[in-house]
């Protein structure tokens, strides 16, 4: 196991410079019945799919992620989104399977999204783009799966709206993976989950540079998605672990914005989320968060019926926006459907942001649940 | 007692028909030393002053609140604030209590604030009016009640913001009060509470008609504040009381403005909270929040050193934004002063907003704190 320098290391357990490549299909038939003519995924691969294709998993991302989850890009300091889970020896350990990270529709990081160019026009989409939903994003996510001839993925994997796909992938797919890793997500939004994507987006649509969502690279509704970013990035963090890091600090850098060090923290992330993010994407990959639904109680219950996976499912105790009683909803089903799952909530203290962060925990717990039996895991 | 339906009630219980008033005096020097000129403080009062004056409480309102706690404004059909608890036989009963009620500086409902002329330009301070602080709020509230000739009052109460000023009376005059009543607040903001009156502030700050915070009452900066206010108003609800009152329920009104009954109350929230509130002022006021501090632990010990009255201290179980332990923080700090303290954490589902909703169980624990001797109520 890793030491916990190790897990924060980029030496022997990197997987070292990777990039971003990109498939183009024909089309993707959505949800709704409307048409994604091509389809693009963007993806990033780390480690070997075996002869017998038996050992891939699929990491699935949160909102503002993008297929680079391990690894470096040429000339870049900071690694994937999460490099302390997958590299040789690592949690997802490389040397062992085949870890594929692919990027959302709806997003804007490579695959389809507001960003592509609408085939009617010549011009990106924008706000012309349809809507997408999570099963819409795990179906693309499919097609990537079969280009490389993989039957059966030895799991499937993530957090937050990663662990929504994930759950998605063992409802749609049921016959399509072997393990289902579900992280600090839940079945379906609340209210208040709700509510604050839709000060996000209301932020957004506030901003005069909106114009509908038809807006020049030089007029982007900029302050408005800093606004949403803002928003959310104050849910991802626990009470506890905002006094720790800012308590009542002054602020840094331009001390004319805010008054305190969490203020201008909180605008520091706001203005660097907007050179890497799109307003539209942001609007419709929230709008996919809320709508996702596989109900809660006897609703989920019968959802989850046939699933035929192991899960593993983990939540933070710290983690109040998706806090773990959503969690243990999951659990309940999937316990009243008979399906193999292992449930663990931990006491991280960093709150919903979590998942993300590296744990020798965290660690030991996915690495145990991957490389136990089916019928050999169970906490 | 009132039965739950009189609580709600408006009959005999009612203080009737009131107005605010507004008092001015010469001058009020702030705490970092510049002064207003004049300063004006808009109030309302229920019930009568005893001729030996002892036996008037000062109620302290919240953020958003005002100078209207209790009766009715000729022709307004929703009462004052804590209409609940102000009135003849309720538990600040009018039949006893000369209660007082007043707007805060620094706000925009009639006491000197930004809204108020400037002297030396004959135009509104807008954002020239000096930085107030909780303590000013409490001085000028001073100004107020020696105005009645009190010298001391039987009780300052308040929750939230308003707890906050309850408790710098106890401080700052010491000789001032028998009885001090803090609801739903805190010794200081924590990084998180500051963090989302910052992102309320950045909203005004980004809508293009703040322009440095003047503007005209056609030009006002009314999308920044709308947004400013849905994210206070999700933190005023919890968790429970969102998924109870609007769960994923479709929207309400105009449904091209949000997909989700939580998302079309919000807007309609912050659309009619412009209606009736000052930017400026909103960003006044939760400035002298998030600076409040009389520090937590020792420093708030060494703090409450010399307060003199007795306290009651009500926390909300349900409330996230001002957690029950930053209400066991100033409880720990008295007791460890051998103040007279009673502590009650309640199981109001409503979140922060509790302290404002009808509850008998906290409608009698305010009554019983008023009516027993200082020897005699501990809970």
């Amino acid at each position: 196991m890793p030491t916990p320098e190790k897990l924060e290391s980029t030496g022997p357990q990197s997987v070292g410079i990777v990039e971003t490549k990109v498939l183009s299909f024909d089309s993707l038939t959505l949800d709704n019945g409307e048409t994604i003519v091509p389809l693009e995924v963007a993806y990033e691969t780390y480690g070997e799919l075996s002869s017998e294709k038996d050992n891939a998993i699929l990491v699935c991302h949160a909102l503002s992620g993008d297929a680079h989850a391990a690894g470096f890009h040429l000339g870049d300091k900071k690694p994937g989104y999460w490099d302390h889970y997958i590299g040789p020896g690592k949690a997802f350990d490389t040397n062992h399977y085949f870890v594929i990270s692919s990027n959302v529709i709806g997003g804007c990081k490579g695959s389809s999204g507001p960003l592509s160019t609408n085939p009617k026009t010549g011009l990106p989409y924008q706000s012309a783009f349809p809507f997408v939903s999570i099963a819409d994003m795990v179906n693309a996510q499919e097609k990537l799966v079969s280009h490389f001839g993989i039957k059966q993925l030895f799991a499937v994997a993530g957090g937050s709206m990663g662990g929504m796909q994930a759950l998605q992938w063992s409802v749609a797919h049921p016959d399509r993976l072997r393990n289902c890793i579900v992280m600090a997500s839940t079945s379906e939004h609340s209210a208040q989950q709700i509510a604050f994507n839709e000060v996000g987006r209301q932020a957004i649509l506030s901003d005069p540079n909106w114009n509908n969502g038809v807006y020049g690279n030089h007029n982007r509704p900029s302050k408005g998605l800093a606004l949403a970013r803002m928003v959310g990035h104050i849910t991802y963090l626990s009470d506890e672990m905002m006094r720790e890091k800012f308590g009542r600090n002054p602020p840094k850098g331009n001390i004319q914005s805010a008054d305190f060090a969490v203020g201008s923290y909180l605008i520091h992330q706001g203005e660097s989320f907007v050179d890497r993010f799109d307003a539209n994407s942001y609007i419709y990959v929230t709008k996919a968060l809320d709508h996702y639904s596989l109900g809660t109680g006897k609703e989920l219950t019968k959802a989850l019926a046939a699933v035929k996976c192991r899960f593993l499912v983990v939540a933070y105790t710290s983690d109040w926006l998706y806090p773990p009683y959503q969690s243990e909803e999951i659990v309940k089903s999937l316990e009243v459907n008979a399906i193999p799952v292992s449930f663990v909530e931990l006491n991280n203290p960093a709150g919903h942001d979590s998942f993300l962060l590296p744990s020798l925990e965290q660690e030991s717990i996915l690495r145990d649940f991957l490389s136990s039996t089916d019928e050999g895991y169970f906490y």
